[in-house]
């Protein structure tokens, strides 16, 4: 399944007093990454919540730090989805400084697929090709 | 009417490459107290709307920063509520650092009350003698 | 002085159980929206932070909620420097929806220069005409 | 190595538009955890990096959520030394919510000691009986 490169760039708000990128903030990285990516898969997210009522509930996120962002730098976050099936899907992302190409940390996020009462539910079919599975039929 | 005193730990998450705290969760801290005061008024925010379905929107908030929180800080925020009336309420907030007593900042929010859908209402008539008015008849 | 036109796409991250954007949320914008101001107007603020050790620190920061920004929505910030002498300079921001031009918030936030002391001190010559002041000779 | 329990409540900043706790708000009370941790151990964290330049940075986090922490809900999060060496230390964190007992979150973080220019370097010495290792003779 094809990746897709997400560009955004470091708010001073997102560093700490150790000068660089505090680390929760990846996390906030990765969910804007991942909602891009669903929009290039062909779906927009907020509507998936909105008009289907499933939400993409995160499971577990994982994260290693490799060199630190900093204030104003522009990061590029490549991400795919790494696996998938009718009860969840996972995300992996690399993200990189986009002046200096090197590599500043990978992560990954494992969600399952919930309805509005926060019950496991299975991926509606329309949306099941997005994820390079066959739809129900 | 009676004011409450809160009492917060700064954390690492706060700070930023200054060194000091972000002036936005200077706002964070006044939810905080604010959600405490009104537990000293007696009822719980997240009853008032989950129960009532009426929401606390905020209109207008101001902060005026005197000197630097910083990490580990404790911090004591002493809220009041300065107005109200059925159509919304206003508070305003003390910020000191605990072993100082050194003022750190002060603010003011503003808030109506909403529906669920967003639509302006007046208090429900329980809740206006815990703001000091009297109640509907 | 000219304006200058901020866009941004509002984070999963940024909003709350209300289902709109959380109040703090609208001054990280402001910070993302001056950062770039500060580029039109011909300097980085990293560098002025880094090599010229002049800090831009808050001293009042005001915002009035006029209508939710929600998840996904594209946000267009206009910042200008209200008010600018080599003490001090005063940003104000219009937030509005990218998409139907409906205005979200407004706020102002208000700076002294600090040195790496947090002491005030006087804006460099060379950053002054970039305020539109006088540099000193 | 003893473990240590650390209260909090949860805060409307921290949830999001699905109605529960953000999900990497959840790596910023481990770090308001390990900071607690650090006191019972012996030392403020605050003092480390301040006074011995000694930084403590991530190099790796995880978290599974196994159930949704909602707005003022307390938290408990019990947080002990799982691993630790001259060059860096592993926590682990178990996230309960204080009044059903529910386990919520488990999560683990890896860090290793820098110093001020970013460099790894061995923990000095007097830190080091508090992190269960034999001081450096």
């Amino acid at each position: 399944m094809s990746s897709h490169l997400t560009r955004l760039r470091v708010r001073y708000a997102e560093t700490d007093q150790m000068g660089v990128v505090y680390y929760a903030n990846y996390l906030v990285w990765m969910e804007v990454a991942r909602v891009e990516l669903c929009k290039t898969l062909g779906f927009r997210y907020k509507d998936m919540e909105r008009e289907d009522g499933v939400l993409l509930a995160v499971i577990q996120a994982e994260c290693r730090y490799r060199y630190p962002a900093r204030f104003d730098d522009e990061v590029v976050i490549e991400t795919s989805v790494s696996a998938a099936s009718s009860r969840g899907v996972e995300f992996t992302y690399e993200m990189r400084c986009a002046e200096t190409g090197r590599r500043l940390a990978s992560g990954t996020t494992r969600h399952i697929f919930l309805n509005g009462e926060m019950e496991p539910v299975r991926l509606p079919a329309k949306y099941r090709p997005m994820f390079g599975l066959k739809g129900s039929t």
